[in-house]
This record gives C-alpha cells, structure tokens and sequence, in this order.
C-alpha cells in the first residue's frame, strides 16, 4: 500500500511535542503554565451555552442546509453590516466546520495542482498544508518587523509569478499578533485583482485588536474569499464553526462543494452561534477584549525587561512573537528546557515556517495576569541561569 | 480569477432540485412526504442529548485533542470488541467531523493525481468527488442484481489496472440498502490486499440490517480503512461526527493530516456520543431497527404491487433502489411529476451515477408506517394515471 506523496511535505507541529510533554510532567504533579496554547481561556459566552442548550432539549438535531442556518447567515451579514459597514449578501456566507473548513472549500474552490500561493513567513502552518493538500506548492515569503510581519503590496509584486495563482494574509497574525493597515491592505487586494489573482484573508482574529479594529478585506472588494470563526473573538473553539465569504459567482460552486466534503456544519453549533450576535454578548466580548489588551501591555513591557525583542507592535489576537537571540541560538531547545525547569509551556518558532525561527517564540496570552506574571517570574530566573 | 478543474467534474446533487421544489410545495401549503432524505426520522437518543447538555452546562468547550476524546477512542474500540468480537487498538480510530470528515482524511492520506479508485456504480455520489478532490480519478464499476448492487471480489479483478490504487465498498450500500455476505467481504478484502490496493470500506450504516448483522471488515484484515458515523445507527446527524479506523502504521500521518484538516472533531458532539454505548441506548436502537424492519417490509411488498422491480433484497440502511422501466423511461420526470402531483418526494437514479439511473429510484423509508402507506397510495394513483 502506497500512502500519499503529500504527506511527506507535511511536518507534524513541534508544539505538540512541547503540549504531550507538558502532559506528562503535568501527570508527575508539575504546575505548568500553558502560554503555547491558540485558544482563549474564557468559557464559552452563557449566551451561547443557553441557546445550544434550548436547541438540544427538543432532540432534533438534523442536518442544516450545506451553506449552513439561513438565520445564521442573515446575522453573519447584518454582522458585517454593523461592525464593519460592509453590505454582503446572505447568500455568499458559507458556514463551516471550523475555519478548517472555510479554507479547504475556499483552496478546493481555487486550486489546480502545481498553483502557487504566497503565504507570509512566520505563518500559521497550516495555510501551507492545505495547499499541499489539494497539490498546490505553497511559496512562503519571508517577512520581518519592517513589513510588521505582513506581505504587503510591494512584498507581494516582488514574490509573484507566472505559476503564482493568489495569496493568503492573516492579520491579526497568528503567530506575530500585527495587523495590516487599512491602506496597506487596500494596496494589497488592488494589486492581486490587477494580477487576476485570488486573495484568502484569515480574519479569525478580528474583533481581537487593541489599537483601532481592522476593516475587513470585503471593504475593498467583493472579489476576495474571507474566512472567519466563531472560535477567538466569539470564544467558541471547540464547537467548530467558522464561515467563508465568497464572490457572488463563487456561490454555485461553493455549495456544491460544501454539500460533498461536509454535508453541513455541526447543528448544535450552529443554533449556539445564533446568540453570539446579542448585544449582551458582544458587551461581554468587549469585556474579554480589554482584559487580553491588559495581558498585552504587561506581557510586551516584561519580555522587552527579560532581553526578549519586540520590533513591531503586536496589536492583534492573542499572541506576541518575540525575537530570542539574545537569549539563545535555538529555540526549540530553549522551549524544551524552559519546560523541562520551570513548568512554562511555549510555542517554539518552528512551528511557524523557516526565516529565523531558531530566534523565536511565541507567547499566547491565554492565562490570567496572575498566571502571566507566574510565568514571567519563572522565565526570568531561567534566563539569568 | 480562475476555478479548480475539479468544480467541471462535481454535478450537484439533483435530489437538491427535488427537495427546493418540495419546500416551494410546502410553502404553498401542500402535505409533502418526504421519501428523499437520507437521514433517519427518529430524535436523537435522550441519553446522547443528556451527556451534551451536561457537557455544555459547565461552558468549558474546549478544542479536544487532534484523533478526539481518548475516551471516546476507547468506547468505539470496546464497540469493535463487544459487537464485532475484533480488536482494534483505540490509537487507530480517528474521531471525525462527519464520516465526511473520514473520507477527506483517508483520501488525503491515499490519494495522489491521477490514481484511479475503483467504486461502485450505483453508489453514493460523494465518494468519486472526495476522489476528484484529491486529482484522483473515479473508476465507476456498472454492478447490479446479479452481485446484490456490489463490487466482489471477481468484479474487482476484472476491472483492477496499473493505475488502480484502491476501491471503496459500502455495505449495507447507499442507495440499494444491499449488503455484502460475509465470505464475498473476506474475498474482497484478500484481493485487494493481493494487490497491494487499498479497500476503503464505508461500514455507516452498520446496525441498520434486517437478516443479519454484517462483520466489519477489520474482522479480516488491519491494514483496510474503515469510515463509520455516529449518524445513521446511532441517530445523530446534525451533530455531525464520525470516526475512521486506519492501519497500525498510518497513525502517525493521519495525526498529521487531521491537525492541519479538523483541528477537531465537535466537542458537543463527542461527549454526547460518549452515551451511545450505553446498554440503555444500545436497546432504545435496536427497537429503531425494528421499526425500520417493519417499514422496509411492508414498503417492498408495496413497491412490487405497484409494478416496481426488487430484484435483490435490500437488508440495510433505509432504503430501497427500485426499478422503475415498467413505469417510466425516464426517472428524474417521474420524480418531478409525482412530486408536482401528489406530493411524494423521492430521489432519482441520476444522483448515483450512470447504470440505468433513468430506470431507476430511491425510496427512504424514513418516515412513519402511515406516512408511507399514504406515500404508497398516492404513488399508486399517479402510476394508474
């Protein structure tokens, strides 16, 4: 039996090494603090929790129409009427499994094999395998603090070529929490519809910004594909539901996908989902919002004290993506013993793709101040030995 | 902007175009029974309901680990043994998003462009687009009465070339409701081992059998890729979760691939299904099984009054591919016409695939025995003009 020849571009992620030996030495009876975790310590909003709960009492629990709840997709649209003065129709919302699912029907909808697509570099793994997935070659495309991690327009025009068929952007960006400017990212999606290319922009981290809220990228175009979740800003990880806005003449085809690869979205979810865009729920997002700006500030001034740099703000999602060379030449091992010493878990650069992780880690501020401080506490002796 | 290739090859599904004129019906007022749907008609079990609502109280809705709840590997591993009397270390169940989810994981894992799968022609439309997904081609193997609506083990080898990798088999199939004896599964299982291919054997609706229940195929092999669903049997739907069984040494990657794919599995979902296993819901299931019995009995009775063909007897699922050249020479009129005139929905031949499909309808019982019984006389006026 022969397997895939995919799977040999596919790297398993090293933060899973950290997380089971974080496990075992939890099971020893070691407090560890877990700051390599990608998903917010908050509950799920009551809101939420009520309504799936109200929905499952009455035990019909079918299958919903492939793109998803239509009240479901209405509140999507009037969301983004309302945060963001976008009119999008009901129609080109597809609710997915996850944001998982927003980007394999989004890459299944665009991609023949041997496509390229550029992909910034430090990125969320994943966006390289699915491309691989549907035998696409993904072009990482190093970027730095003076992009603010971010490929721009000029970035993106030096990267692209004949093969290259679209891009993918995330801001806030997992791991480095920057955000594109307005400006920036209004070049941006001008520059690839110039190019006849596709634009996937990952906006799962919106809503969680600290400096001004990000527009979306539909602001500019209704041409673009983007993904979003209900798994940060609206604190619903492990109920799987995220949405994929697609171009009007995207529709046909994107419901004939999503009916083969996911039948539909998970039903309790869906019904849960509904009550995420209450007033009373985003006043209780807001909250959550200002308490990881908090985390934010506390956590960028210490690590700048500790010898960590930082030569970007990281005014987005949950993360800071801190420069470690003054502190070591190798990362992952740095991780493994900080680990291994002081029971503080972090994501090593590695995970993130190949320009400079040696000399990086990611901090997720994903624990309360208290547990933060711990934390620094403990790297702080760590680094002075 | 260009599409994926693969979007020419995907038809959609054209009982989609039955049930939109069926609802437009129902708007207007019209009583439609509904013999199209693939999904059975009973809630979901209580105690599944109960341990979710549990789970869901306490608001911590968590991303699970990448294969699921560990303790939901082992509950489907004690399943294997208590029903099947097989052995499967739980380390090889992959807990899914659906068994959608399992198919997209196992082809991920298998597939390479330009591989040719063998399937069965009438199947479920889905497996040869999961196949197109992945730049592979389907292979349709024309099967009728004569081997039950299957691929055995001669057909197999009769239409096995260079480029074939694999096939996938469903038993009890979709949308025959015919099953694979259990000495034509072993056949089939060592042919393809034989030649190195790889059996893909889609075993959801397994529980749902009226003559007898069907061995799952790890009774004769480990290295074979077995997709289940908490769906059909275990009536959960909407909840959308599944689990795929892989060979010993293809955990590893397919860890890879479900982290990079899912993330997870539903939370909800999983620690709902956790309560499938009980002896309690085992038995609420087995009364639904009778109930179906009864219905699939009297619904083949019924059929071949009305001067619909059964060749074969569909011990399985909920549903029965009837023949219908007598009737009409063109099944996807009739199913429009019946529709329009008397308010039975059924699905045409045309959704799986290209042997006779004009010839050829499928009736879903899952719907009350009186409903059916009017279904049946409304059939029977339309039929006698």
């Amino acid at each position: 039996m022969n397997y895939s020849d995919r799977l040999a571009d596919i790297q398993p992620f090293f933060v899973m090494e950290v997380l089971s030996r974080a496990k075992a030495l939890e099971r020893e009876g070691r407090d560890i603090i877990h700051l390599e975790i990608g998903e917010p310590d908050f509950p799920t909003p009551p809101l939420v929790v009520e309504r799936a709960t109200e929905f499952l009492r009455r035990g019909e629990v079918r299958y919903t129409p492939a793109a998803g709840l239509p009240e479901l997709r209405e509140a999507i649209a009037k969301y983004y009427l309302d945060r963001y003065g976008v009119r999008v129709a009901s129609e080109r919302i597809f609710v997915t499994p996850g944001a998982s699912g927003a980007f394999l029907l989004a890459m299944g909808l665009l991609l023949n094999p041997g496509d390229k697509v550029l992909l910034a570099d430090p990125g969320y793994p994943c966006y390289a395998n699915f491309v691989r997935l549907y035998g696409g070659t993904p072009a990482l495309v190093p970027v730095g603090a003076e992009s603010r991690f971010h490929v721009n327009s000029e970035i993106l025009a030096a990267h692209w070529d004949d093969r290259t068929k679209g891009a993918v952007i995330a801001s806030p960006s997992n791991p480095t929490g920057t955000v594109l400017y307005p400006e920036e990212l209004n070049a941006l999606v001008d520059e690839i519809e110039r190019r006849s290319g596709f634009l996937i922009a990952d906006e799962i981290y919106h809503g969680l910004e600290y400096e001004k809220p990000s527009p979306t990228a539909l602001t500019y175009s209704d041409r673009v594909f983007v993904v979003n979740s209900f798994s940060k800003y609206f604190g619903m990880t492990g109920w799987r539901l995220g949405w994929l806005v697609v171009p009007a003449d995207s529709i046909d085809n994107a419901e004939k996908l999503a009916q083969n690869m996911f039948i539909s979205a998970p039903a309790p979810s869906q019904y849960g989902a509904l009550a995420s865009f209450k007033e009373e729920n985003l006043q209780e997002l807001e909250r959550r919002r200002r308490v990881f700006q908090d985390r934010r500030d506390y956590l960028c001034d210490q690590l700048r004290k500790i010898g960590f740099s930082l030569n970007t703000i990281p005014s987005g999602a949950f993360y800071v993506y801190a420069g470690c060379s003054r502190l070591t030449s190798n990362s992952l091992d740095f991780a493994m013993g900080l680990l291994e010493k002081t029971g503080v878990a972090l994501t090593p650069g590695k995970d993130f793709g190949k320009n400079s992780p040696e000399t990086h880690l990611r901090f997720s501020y994903a624990v309360t101040l208290a547990r933060l401080a711990d934390a620094l506490s403990r790297i702080r002796r760590f680094v002075q030995g």
